[in-house]
């Protein structure tokens, strides 16, 4: 093939690989369930690298699906067909410029978080994105899939975040969106639209991000609740009395807890007393001078009075610290291990968690009765990963997967929820995504997509076409 | 007409205003630049009377302009041509919800921010947009337009508080995307895209908003500064020492008080000491047993140290509070006494700042050599209200209005700065957009709106066309 040799001319060997053991990696998904073998990967060091890499397969027909960290969930990044080009970021990973005083970076796409994290501890600075995947995850890759994670109800999305962005368009234009600006509103927010795009609209190749100065106080404590209703009411008090100084709210279940100790040996529960569902919650200042220990001491007291909270293990040290976020950090791990799993990245209003949560469990018995339930996620802002193992003692679902995932996906929505939280929708959620979208917002983005990408040729066989 | 007809049956008396002593109060712009006769003024009671105005506009081919508040300084909601029917949002003004649990409120896009907060507050919560119109902007008019104001760098845009709206589309279709989340990855992000569209892309009728608990405690501050460099110096080390208990962080220079001073009787100035910019800021907190004024001072200690404040006012009291924020925002109404003036909304990376204003100043006075500049705005996000008044003993600018402001805007882009931070593009800058815009946002920006509404009626004449 002619495009073949275009790319190998145009980026050299080290940036156009075609062998298969070379383009292994880039091909599947990170769990392992999309992925077919493209033409090649190309693996750009620069934007007008980028850019022609995009006008050469317009030119040819072939689709492109760009690629970051590789760490979502959804299936975003591989080929779904196999006249595909994977463009990797990866070799663009420059941090190319941090102002102290405007507390602005400018970075490549290919910039993994926690290299970035990294970077600014030193210049006592921060981007406040914090999730499980941050040592393999992209900055473009974040912005494609709008991340969320931990600190989202605090600090945002990667669409609050992401002040500006270079991006190569469909036909191969550069746009160079790269104002570092809070406010700018010269125009539709196009850096916005961009933000969970998941490749459709172009590639991201650079992008202007917002900073803050560096958390240099934490708190951190992990409570047990005796129901799943004093959980959400610690919830919504700790809240209100940590304002703005709390920057993480997380719950679990008791079930996963147990699972995650049963499958990995060496990690231990703090907690002496077994409850229905825990919260891990942090407070972090920049001030140095605030004691946040006194502050989260207070902040306990009235949940404990209540009777909301029946036990709770305050870290004293960071060592401890960190022993707490590694309990909610395992929890997928050990569903992992467990077997065969379905995930769920789904939220429902946090008024709703009582509802949503009886209707599943209702729904789920109903398809396929003894299906075991794990649920874990950051409570402030609503977002549940729902996930599901089979029955003990069976090895799968029984033919039943998409029924379940369906039913899980619609009584979101049904609850005034959504069936793609902080995941994206992907390749895997494609199909529910045309089942469950309103008919006039689904119109609406296919006309956008449309209009953006006439030949669809960008990330195809995603959702919304 | 009959379209007349049809809108006097739809809407009646109260709903359909078409004499001009009815319609007169909806015609001119806040600043009484813009605005021919519309056909008449359409004042709907629900989102289905606007979905229906809407569709029978498209079928008449009559251009649609929604109103708010009316407060927007660049003339996006009145008639720029005759064959226009003004939609105004006022009757729908019910705060239909607010869930203190979710931290989340649904109203219509006619309430007025005043009246949210003052409804939040009896709840202890809030919703952190704060500006000078706050009495009069609704919230509709403040989504259309990405409202930023004195709170934004703290707490985001409207683009970032808005959880969900409700939108009559171009074609009259309704799009219910009322999901209360910070997380919604479903799709595009269309409830982005819709803030600062201008009502180019539809009528926002209703809209989920995203709450924070109360602020309990404030602290307040006015710094004078012997420099430029000091003044930014100062911004930031408050913003370090501060942290996420800075709020506001606003500045003006000498000249935009003085002249304030001398128009507005009652005003006066707390500072003994004379000094070419000052900054006001406050610290907040929703908890309400910290104690921000010990922070606060501890915060300017070292600015005084190292000499880049050489006198400050704290807030004692409430009305000391109030007393320095009614300086800040008396600013505009100084300029508006001196007579006839030229107002420009830009932002500028913070770190551009003297390199802008010393160039700015270099351009204006080969233009028009004597044009008094005035500069305030808010420092932390670069926003600058840059705003100019003929040279002393002339009433007007000699013709070179345009070219002034264009310098002005022209000189922004240059500096990698915006000519619209927070009032949007509307009729006024439209052909500065046209001149400024890259030709690849301004192509996909196009594309959208035209996408979205093929028939271009949703309030033409504004920019991206």
């Amino acid at each position: 093939m002619d495009i073949q040799k275009d790319l190998a001319t145009l980026l050299g060997s080290a940036g156009w690989l075609t062998a298969p053991r070379d383009t292994a990696p880039y091909t599947r998904d990170w769990l392992n369930r999309y992925g077919v073998p493209p033409i090649g990967v190309a693996r750009p060091t620069n934007t007008q690298q980028v850019a022609q890499v995009v006008r050469l397969c317009q030119q040819a027909g072939v689709a492109v699906v760009p690629q970051g960290g590789g760490t979502g969930l959804v299936g975003a990044s591989v080929a779904t067909v196999s006249n595909t080009v994977i463009v990797s970021l990866a070799r663009m990973n420059k941090i190319e410029m941090i102002d102290e005083q405007e507390h602005t970076a400018v970075v490549e796409a290919g910039v993994v978080l926690a290299n970035l994290h990294t970077t600014l501890d030193a210049r006592d600075l921060s981007f406040p994105m914090h999730l499980g995947s941050e040592g393999t995850a992209q900055i473009g890759g974040l912005i494609a899939t709008n991340a969320g994670g931990s600190h989202a109800f605090r600090f945002g999305m990667m669409s609050d975040l992401v002040l500006g962005m270079e991006v190569v368009l469909p036909n191969g234009d550069i746009w160079t969106g790269m104002r570092r600006l809070i406010k700018d509103n010269s125009g539709l927010q196009l850096r916005k639209l961009f933000c969970g795009a998941e490749g459709r609209l172009g590639i991201v190749t650079r992008a202007a991000l917002r900073l803050y100065p560096a958390q240099r106080e934490r708190a951190t404590a992990m409570i047990a609740c005796p129901s799943l209703n004093a959980m959400l009411k610690t919830g919504q008090m700790l809240r209100r009395s940590c304002g703005e100084l709390l920057v993480a709210l997380e719950f679990f279940d008791t079930e996963i807890l147990d699972l995650a100790l049963h499958h990995i040996p060496d990690l231990t529960n703090p907690m002496d007393t077994a409850a229905p569902f825990y919260i891990l919650f942090e407070l972090a200042t920049s001030i140095d001078t605030l004691d946040l220990h006194p502050l989260l001491e207070n902040a306990m007291e009235p949940v404990f009075e209540a009777g909301w909270a029946i036990d709770a293990v305050v870290a004293q040290s960071q060592a401890q610290r960190a022993a707490l976020w590694r309990i909610r950090e395992d929890l997928p791990e050990g569903t992992l291990r467990e077997g065969r799993q379905l995930k769920h990245d789904i939220a429902v209003p946090v008024s709703a968690f009582p509802a949503f949560l009886e209707s599943s469990a209702a729904r789920i018995v109903k398809i396929l009765p003894g299906t075991r339930i794990w649920t874990f996620g950051h409570l402030a802002d609503g977002n549940i990963h729902y996930n599901l193992s089979p029955p003990l003692g069976q090895v799968d679902f029984a033919d039943t997967d998409a029924e379940l995932s369906f039913a899980i996906y619609e009584n979101a929505e049904r609850h005034g929820g959504t069936f793609a939280a902080e995941h994206g929708v992907g390749h895997s959620k494609h199909a529910v995504a045309d089942q469950l979208r309103l008919t006039t917002e689904r119109d609406l983005m296919s006309k956008i997509l449309m209009a953006a990408d006439p030949v669809q040729l960008m990330n195809p066989s995603m959702s919304g076409s």
